[in-house]
């Protein structure tokens, strides 16, 4: 929706570009019962946003095959460019998303022969560092390199299970460990040049402001006014006050092929809306927020 | 998931209840790009846990009528006891859950006799507290109380906007707004009792416990040994360390009729888990997460 001018007049600015599109799967019980704060979630979606891509959806499912599944053969129909998910890939039974992403294709999961060399070669260090006795291949340990077939198995530079990444013909799906400074390190190592391939020169530029003064639904017609004289500048008004005692926080995003481009698009847009605020009474911070 | 028994040996032992489903759905473009951490999700997933329900699924969607819409006939499909959304429901053009919801279930928005008056009042209490000047029933505030025909309205205690209820024949959808203070204020008011009721004397009981100096691969097996003799309790291991140097914390819950019952079958479970880890060498450290 982003991409979507909210205006259809004739427009001399350069028009946002197609945005690549991703869908973010957080797989976890511990997500669902409240035990762990998604900020995966969060790390992920401000990563990929930061490189132009746009997150359409984020969805955390339980530790269960058929969940899993059922989730991702959804996905699939909604067709985003990337299908990424995080958590799920280690030795025990409660990670199941490669099994969710096979069952999910209709593919079978088969040991990897690149997969098994990258978490023998991992046991084989922790040997030679003197962190374990003797390595043995045990079933927990091949468990992590059966992939669905034709995976590509991606380096995991701090744990153990290697990411994984499947190119269908439209898609690519993306598996990452829930571990965050093991999924950071694998998307920063092999994600990274594949999204910026994706997104190409598209950039995604925002910032904030903070108005006191003025209730948000007195401000809700002069938004609509600038985000009708600004077509590609989204704007999104966030109360942290109360209506009564209003503090509003206005963030203002765009996506552009140019960084100049959508820098001068979004100041335009702010310009605008400051003195709008401003002439309704309202006084105008620069926002913690801001970007 | 967390209510099927992993086993299918007779089993003396109380047999868990079927869990009420729901599902969270957080509307939002903040939560897309990463600007906000999804707090609300954590606090609805643990409140709503903590009564006995069992959260399927927790989706982040844009402000986008058509991406709304479409993710609720999704749900609706599968089926949930709950439908509960957060974020949307403001005087600004960029709250479009209500418009969202209704066009998912094909209903038409309408100005809520009840709704509007809540409205009324919270505008002319600001007036008599002197937070304005005159209240005019401007579109942006009328915006607040058009809701899909046959909602309910849910007072809001602490903000304008109010909550919104509608209970469809199988499925009972409740939307409360995303700033977090005025989310949990409706919930405690209006929503507590309908979950309360729904999820019966079903309860759930969790505890954890953290193993060091051993490797989550080798204790894999442990794992699926005490799942096997405890088949109405759920272990998560969650890795914190490294494979390497490993400190694994896990996780036990069980969700029963009787809080007794539950407590007693993690208990079990806890001991022998305990016990089998320090076989294999490890050390045990109460969790600093135990419940």
């Amino acid at each position: 929706m982003r991409t979507t001018p909210n205006s259809h007049r004739v427009c001399a600015e350069e028009e946002p570009q197609m945005t690549t599109s991703i869908e973010i799967f957080c797989v976890g019980n511990e997500l669902l019962i409240g035990k762990t704060l998604n900020t995966n979630a969060q790390w992920l979606a401000k990563r990929v946003t930061s490189l132009g891509l746009e997150v359409r959806r984020i969805l955390v499912v339980s530790d269960d095959v058929e969940e899993i599944s059922k989730a991702v053969r959804e996905a699939l129909q909604r067709r985003p460019r990337f299908l990424l998910t995080t958590g799920g890939l280690g030795p025990t039974f409660d990670d199941k998303t490669l099994e969710g992403l096979a069952k999910g294709l209709g593919w079978e999961l088969e040991v990897n022969e690149a997969a098994m060399k990258m978490v023998e070669a991992k046991y084989r260090g922790y040997v030679e560092e003197g962190h374990m006795e003797r390595f043995e291949l045990t079933p927990p340990r091949v468990k992590m390199a059966k992939l669905p077939k034709d995976a590509q198995p991606l380096p995991n530079p701090v744990g153990t299970a290697p990411g994984v990444a499947i190119a269908l013909q439209d898609i690519t799906i993306i598996a990452l460990p829930g571990v965050p400074s093991e999924m950071k390190a694998i998307f920063e190592e092999s994600i990274l040049p594949i999204f910026q391939r994706a997104a190409g020169d598209v950039t995604f530029f925002e910032s904030s402001i903070e108005a006191t003064g003025v209730m948000e639904s007195a401000l809700a017609p002069v938004i609509d006014q600038v985000m009708h004289d600004n077509p590609y500048v989204y704007i999104k008004s966030h109360p942290k006050g109360e209506e009564r005692t209003p503090r509003i926080e206005f963030h203002l995003s765009t996506t552009a092929k140019d960084n100049r481009v959508a820098r001068k698009r979004v100041s335009k847009a702010l310009i605008q809306l400051s003195e709008a605020i401003q002439e309704k009474g309202g006084k105008i911070t620069p926002s913690k927020a801001e970007a």
